[in-house]
């Protein structure tokens, strides 16, 4: 197969371009790909494991030649990031990104880019809770979404081309707004980790007191919510500074919702419980029906028995 | 294998019922399973697929000889239940339950059952989002943890013999008061369902406008909390409806919590966030190393591919 990229660069090795280079590998989608991170020991590793084909130790160089650059980095460090490699890129080169957060993310990294250089957001929506060099897989973007956030004035061969990279690394693809997508991400995803991240907190102060109950008690729901509130910690305080208002928005609906039951409970309402609990069944059969998850029990997942 | 006891009854054949019998068939642990449900339909269902060894039309003919009857309805059914079947009890047999609520369902059934009869109230934390005669399996309980809730005056060896039962189903046994167990279980199981409820109703508003992106997207993490939401509406209407107490103390907490993290994000207090985050992750390797959940990424769910 022909490459689409002679050469890409992968800033940032961890679970997101990790499994990128392993995808890209799977179908040829690229000539060369280079790859570099801030740490020192995550680029060991990338070698080691031979994460992509070459590791250089600094940005300037990843970024040298390549005809795509892949920023991998947290939200928040993507404006240093991109003034960092800004002299260093190619004319005609395209830089993306993987990033939750799209309006921040154009703001911190648009102004750095030379003219000449095409600049398309990007974000694939897919994940685990792990995370690091050999957190990564290259399945990972199989029938997942890759929603593409092309700024004013994109030029449509370069969206084009990025577009079937990624359709060809296994995802789904559509083209959206930033804040659109923020807001939809908000309700999808920042707020619904937020809120694992919160109940694991309280759970975690009150196994202080009972032991390790909260841990072994965990099977009855609660352990579905540490799953998530194991993701990486920086890059999630990044998404929740960076997009503030769209969080903040879906919050308030959800505390809104959350007093209305609240209160039914308080008030026992029986009535308004069932049928709250009626319609949300609802939701998960589309999920189902729209291939997003498996209808397995319990997601199919194979607890080693003692 | 000798069985525990020579006949069962099972009043309500859903997922825990189903899973009971299979489980109690698989290790031989039942001279005979005798089952019944209100429905017609359940009954029927269940007596198609052979869930059971005999299902019975009534409650009465259902418990009338059995050594043990174990009350499988959702919390808010079993008083009647249980007044309906006590003149049909036979004397010295066992009467347990399978609620996820222990003090209400101990007000409930207590005062009904007649004297020589032992009560032993426990509760299987196990589950998953499927319901009704066709979802049980044998293998839900392994590894699993069953709570037993003895009243007052329990007999040692009514009681020793339940629990032999549970641990030869699969289940690891421990023995709590009631209103601890309501209280441990409003953190793991009743306050995270509760909140997957909401964000899910949340989700689902938001979806009538912006069609069917929700259920696309999903994948970014709120996938998850569908599954939960998914669960029988019925049983947690009644749950919320007699663990009022301890859930509503646990939603003061959480949202204590998540007002203090909603202030963080507003303040751009990026350090609260990251320890918060940092923190909730150990939570996590402690549930997998106490072998409650996969280590796998994503819960090792086979998505099913395009």
């Amino acid at each position: 197969m022909t490459p689409i990229y002679d050469r890409v660069a992968l800033i940032g090795l961890g679970l997101i371009a990790g499994s990128m280079s392993l995808a890209m590998r799977r179908a040829g989608l690229a000539g060369e790909i280079v790859g570099t991170a801030r740490s020192a020991d995550t680029r060991a590793v990338a070698a080691e494991i031979g994460l992509v084909d070459r590791v250089t130790d600094t940005v300037a160089e990843a970024v040298t030649d390549a005809d795509l650059v892949v920023l991998c980095v947290p939200v928040g460090a993507m404006g240093d990031v991109a003034a960092e490699m800004a002299p260093h890129l190619k004319p005609g080169a395209t830089v993306t990104d993987v990033g939750s957060v799209k309006a921040a993310v154009i703001a911190a990294v648009g102004p750095h880019l030379p003219e000449g250089v095409h600049f398309i957001p990007a974000h694939p929506l897919a994940g685990t809770e792990h995370s690091g060099p050999r957190s990564g897989f290259a399945e990972l973007f199989d029938n997942r979404w890759t929603l593409l956030v092309p700024v004013e004035n994109t030029d449509p061969e370069a969206l084009a081309r990025l577009r079937d990279l990624w359709e060809r690394i296994g995802a789904n693809t559509e083209v959206m707004d930033a804040d659109h997508h923020d807001l939809v991400l908000a309700v999808t995803s920042h707020t619904p980790h937020l809120i694992a991240y919160t109940m694991v907190g309280v759970a975690d102060d009150l196994r202080r007191v009972t032991d390790s109950e909260v841990i072994k008690y965990s099977a009855a729901g609660f352990r579905d919510f540490t799953r998530i509130a194991a993701s990486d910690p920086t890059m999630w305080r990044d998404v929740f500074l960076t997009n503030k208002d769209a969080t903040l928005e879906i919050l308030g609906r959800f505390t809104e919702e959350l007093f209305a039951l609240q209160r039914a409970i308080r008030k026992g309402d029986g009535q308004h419980l069932f049928d709250y609990f009626t319609r949300t069944r609802a939701i998960r059969r589309g999920i189902i029906e729209a291939g997003q998850d498996t209808s397995a029990p319990d997601f199919g997942r194979g607890v080693k028995v003692k």
